[in-house]
């Protein structure tokens, strides 16, 4: 079908030319550069304390996460598609378009002042983290929608994802800096819920296509993996509040790392028929290792807890493929491309359980000068770690139901 | 032809071993650290006032500007070269070489005191644009060079290029901070003059064979195009001059990526038969994006201006490559191996034309405490904003005509 | 034999789930963050001395060191090695291992206080330089060892290698702040008398096949020389001792880096056959570069210096492959999978050569304030120049001592 396939690519082009314009539209009536930009006002006279980072440390961790959204999540996208390349180049004009709505919306929530949005650095840091969030969301349909498609789940993806953090953060005062909550478990439920209004029988048949084609994405597989370990560390650690309480963030991430590592290795050669292990799923343990320490990252004080929950982050993913993944297809219609529900969705709640047990087990002894840096309100006195251990928990529900109803009405 | 295959191999190596011993006596003649290397002394005896960062930033920036130079260039030149993984080598060669060439040129020109060259990590980020600029001129004679000829054409590139810098930044006081016209417009026609003048008849023949061969390569523009995406708004505003006016350019050099990704998904369709995207145009619309903020980055003052600009700028290579290198090819016979007019040639004009608009309409206001950062001969009140334009303006045809002139007499 | 295959996947699994369950009780008995996390208590309480950088400047250069661990070696091991992909696995593996076990038993050695090893960033960077040791190791015997014998291998080495360091650094007072000593020279003897226990004949057979697979690697080659250029002169200046001293050992580097590569394009023409420069050469060259610079790199003070070393390091590899492997191979019945001993045990050798050279002549007037931050023991008086040098000359023996009983008892 010729025919169908030049108009499919005068619709693409048409409709990017439409949002780039409307964007620019938009960015005239009311994006500025903050006085400053990204320094002092924010502090005063908008109410930014939600990710106040010094503007000093601001522009290198600016990179780290750029890196992130960019290479971790693109690479990812990348190894499981059908068409190759080509979800990369899908991959990209995502990021493009994320990026700059995301600014947009978020700019409403949190920056807007006398009718202009002041954008700095710290707003890009909020739209990378938005855009990586719907890059998880698309790996859950790729293959099955057209670019066409993936720029309206991005347009609604991008204005859920940014609601669902605003309620998280502002209202709820919930401590998620490294987004196993907000990015993770939202991005992957909220895929998967389109994934399943979108389910197609007949495109079972292609499936089984793509599963030889995968010598050269392998290339990214290992690129994937080596960034990860260099660069998530930084990444988890990007939004933290203030400085000084980044080491344990990094250092945890680090040792949450290298031990799902280890546990891929325990669990893959007991599950599978093939000899050697593929560098995919070192990749997948990776990713799961990191999405379980997005939110008690800063909040755990002893480097042989972030073993353990990397440990057991690491065996998810293995498991997942091996067990989850053909209940998902075969009872509930649910097509999961590239596994995000076990690399992202259960370590992200796994993530999250694990950040209300350390809420409410949080003591100032243990803390020490951090309690006032992880738990803001905690320390102020207005809230027991009962009672925000409680609001860490109700976080769960709220973006499942969120990433559901959202889900189900972009499908 | 083995035998001359070997004599075309020992003049290579002997080439190699003359330079570098040149190189070697050279430095140790002239080239010493300075007392305290990049810091203190340079502001005070040496007026080397035209890139004094401060040299705590100085490290980590130094990094991201090598990153440019070796893989943003790199791989551009790498993609579509007739011998693969070859010219990756001849690539490392050159810019292995330029460094060197180039610290002895420019510490001649800038940093030369009591008969020595005083080096630090300023003079390496400065060799570092220079090496960029000669690798865009080597992607334009791509696959009809030699690696001796390359070498000598490198010898010739680096000492026009520092002339040329020295000019327009010493001389003319024209604001380049990002390299708009220095790197990439002088780069893309040195190349392209150069170009003409070998231009061979029966090479053409070739050029077909090569398109069939660029599987591979495209992994290449993947990862190319995710490092520009990353780290670009760090090379722009590498000699940004002082601090605090960085954001600005990181700000806009991303803004127009984002933008000239857009444009590249709105053109390309409409100008291609082909049904998928290739991930190169989007590659050679992000190096446009960033070529077009050269200049103009940290001038800007509002977020939309980047986004039209980046837009304008994504516009060129997919038109320049459908309607342009025909043209060029058949009437101009020239040939350009890596399309580095469309891609580096014209985006860097119009960075420069939009940089000269901008230096006409600021004002105090709109700048504040920046105009003396941006423009300083301007805030010193002896020169005027239309004088400031005037010099950008007349900045082009300066380039243009060293480009040109250098470009015939090495060809 | 499918069943001898399922009994080592087996084991690897068991001994995968040994050691991190050993490992997650050793860091719950012992390990804790300290109070203020790689700040403060360090220097006061532990006489951390050694490699007390600021903390500020902590993190970036972290994160540095890593990249170079996990990819410069990382894709070292890749190209050559047999299995393709399959050994980036067990790289990874090793890393994820060696660093959880280099963190324990350096904690013994330098961070135990009151029945606790207190860790921190500087902790995570000696533990990645341990992890580069290692993986210098395996390269000199990939291929005929199976994961499991890997892990043990591991475990030996790091341990030796802690050893190995605690007597240079703390007992002899040696500088070697980029592990021209330390890292690449134990490393790769370590590796290779293990290499020469394991030493089988029937090996040389497969030797042979390998040869003809290695297109894909080639694009590890050339992303492992890119990166190898732009990281590695943080990665040899990421334990330099003060601030100050940075970017000399920066620069050096740099240069080594680009002489080297010159080298290369002298010798690798003459001596060889094919009329290409495989990219791999480059990237032996650029680690030999590098290798050299490690103990030299902060004690030279002309830039010439550096050109030289690294000119006479980049001969090394190409000769070394030419005329040393074959006799390597035939009569010291020692194979060396990746060449461990041209690219990185001599030029460390020659690069503890020039250290000690240096030392003798190093004098007050020369290095200034530097004197007391290079040689700290010197400028207290406490020992000469003389003495200094004696010392550097001594821990070339202890070094290869130890490596081969070391080795000798692992294989």
């Amino acid at each position: 079908m010729p025919e169908y396939a030049v108009t499919a690519r005068l619709r693409l082009s048409g409709l990017c030319f439409l949002l780039q314009i409307l964007t620019i539209i938009l960015f005239a009536i009311f994006v500025r550069y903050g006085p400053e930009s990204s320094a002092g006002l924010c502090s005063q006279q908008l109410n930014c304390s939600w990710r106040n980072q010094d503007s000093g440390f601001q522009l290198p961790r600016f990179r780290d996460v750029h890196l992130q959204a960019l290479l971790g999540f693109g690479l990812l996208v990348a190894f499981l598609s059908r068409y190759g390349l080509c979800s990369v180049a899908t991959s990209i004009l995502v990021v493009a378009f994320a990026i700059q709505w995301a600014l947009l919306i978020q700019g409403f929530l949190y920056f807007f002042l006398n009718g202009k949005i002041y954008v700095g650095a710290q707003s890009m840091v909020s739209a990378d983290f938005c855009a990586a969030a719907v890059l998880i969301s698309t790996g859950a349909v790729l293959g099955r929608v057209n670019p066409v498609q993936m720029l309206l789940l991005t347009l609604l993806g991008v204005t859920l994802f940014s609601l669902n953090e605003y309620i998280l953060l502002r209202l709820m005062g919930v401590s998620d800096s490294g987004g196993s909550l907000t990015v993770h478990a939202f991005g992957a439920f909220f895929g998967l819920v389109v994934s399943r209004i979108l389910y197609q029988r007949h495109m079972d048949k292609r499936k089984e296509q793509q599963e030889d084609t995968r010598h050269q994405p392998d290339v990214f597989a290992v690129f994937g993996t080596i960034y990860l370990w260099i660069f998530w560390p930084s990444f988890t650690s990007a939004t933290t509040i203030h400085h000084n309480t980044e080491p344990w963030a990094v250092l945890n991430t680090y040792f949450s790392l290298a031990a799902s590592t280890m546990a891929t290795f325990v669990l893959s050669p007991v599950l599978q028929e093939e000899s050697t292990l593929q560098v995919v799923q070192i990749q997948d343990a990776t990713l799961a290792g990191v999405a379980v320490m997005g939110m008690a990252g800063e909040m755990l004080v002893t480097p042989f807890g972030a073993l353990i929950a990397g440990f057991l982050a690491g065996l998810i993913p293995p498991l997942g493929f091996r067990f989850l993944t053909p209940i998902l297809r075969s009872r509930l219609k649910t097509q999961d491309a590239c596994g995000v529900l076990n690399v992202h969705g259960l370590p992200g709640v796994l993530g999250s359980l694990l950040g209300t047990l350390l809420a409410a087990l949080a003591t100032a002894d243990a803390y020490g000068g951090r309690l006032e840096l992880v738990f803001p309100l905690v320390a102020q006195g207005s809230r027991t770690v009962t009672d925000q251990a409680l609001c860490q928990l109700c976080a769960l529900p709220v973006t499942l139901l969120l990433a559901t109803v959202g889900g189900t009405l972009t499908g």
